[in-house]
């Protein structure tokens, strides 16, 4: 039943570039902080495809896949940061009819909203009472599962900064962005404690994964 | 006869906490980067002690010690930020009378001054005419080994931004500072391309070499 920000990395910090459009949901390169986890057969077939290669990253993906048993995200990372959100409330976001998560989502949002329950196994939950009440909903939906804060960079820090995140895990991509949405900013005067717990490295990217203390 | 960037870093990505003084001379919890290399074998002889533990850090650090034969500093990193060295041109910054490099340093800076002779082999040369000078003066002094900057975070910048930079080596400690000097910024519009070269990872610090395209 762990929380777990776990979110793909530039060398400089980054997890999105600068500039993001509804053309570039990631920024300016941000393409570039998931080159390897596009390469892995455990994404693909995650995403519906076939193909990609077996090995490490593989692995540590398919790992993420089974521990989690519900998500949490920010509006922004809903709706793409530019999406038709407020001004269609019917809005589906940018993730399509049969979203990648394959299990419950918690929207966090100022403008409530009904469920939305897509194909494949994700629901997408709006939660308008803040990070505790989401965290609450999602520990609920997980089935006994950990619960994954998938983003944005805000939203990922308001759960760091309130102690509520268990573990960590960023995946180093070799890639300097120079600019965009930094995911450890604005912590507080007392950023949380960390203490190593595993690595795995790879050609690609670095996982670097560290239990956060309370 | 590598140019070598290779520095401790907080996995937000600071080479130093915030407010350095001559008494905190690596900012606020700065020290906390360090912590796993005072607590090596090889870094405690280097500076003359004896102790510390042997393992894949301590190797790490000799690996270092063992290819470097000049190095590259900035002004401040010299005199510590804030020391005498504005009002008497004879300081001799804060490194004491046998500095830990035992070989030649290049300090830039833009007050001419004489040479420095220190004990235990080291020397501190002062340059004037800008980073490409004090770079062939440094390959002219190692002998044939690697020529390292040591720092602080705007000289590293500096040569990686210039395209002169082979190796960027940063040893990520588990800390979080939330403020400080950054080593990864300020690198323009186009930031050089990493690509992975190595990674030695222990419970205290996880070691990221990446080699850099010109």
């Amino acid at each position: 039943m762990a929380l777990t920000v776990d979110i793909s990395i530039s060398l400089d910090g980054y997890v999105a570039g600068p500039d993001p459009s509804l053309e570039d949901p990631l920024g300016v390169g941000g393409e570039r902080l998931h080159e390897w986890a596009f390469a892995a057969s455990s994404w693909q077939e995650r995403h519906g495809h076939e193909g990609g290669e077996a090995g490490s990253d593989s692995d540590v993906i398919q790992e993420h896949v089974d521990a989690i048993g519900a998500s949490i995200m920010g509006r922004k990372m809903y709706s793409s940061g530019t999406g038709p959100w407020e001004d269609d409330p019917k809005a589906r976001g940018w993730w399509g009819d049969e979203p990648p998560f394959h299990h419950p989502v918690f929207v966090l949002t100022h403008h409530a909203r009904e469920p939305l329950e897509m194909e494949g196994g994700t629901t997408f939950t709006f939660v308008t009472e803040g990070i505790e009440a989401a965290l609450e909903q999602a520990r609920a939906a997980a089935g006994g599962k950990d619960v994954h804060i998938a983003g944005g960079a805000e939203v990922s820090q308001q759960y760091l900064s309130a102690g509520l995140v268990d573990t960590l895990h960023v995946h180093v991509a070799p890639v300097l962005l120079g600019g965009g949405a930094r995911l450890l900013d604005n912590l507080g005067d007392s950023p949380p404690a960390l203490t190593v717990d595993r690595v795995v490295a790879s050609p690609a990217v670095t996982h670097l994964r560290y239990r956060v203390a309370a």
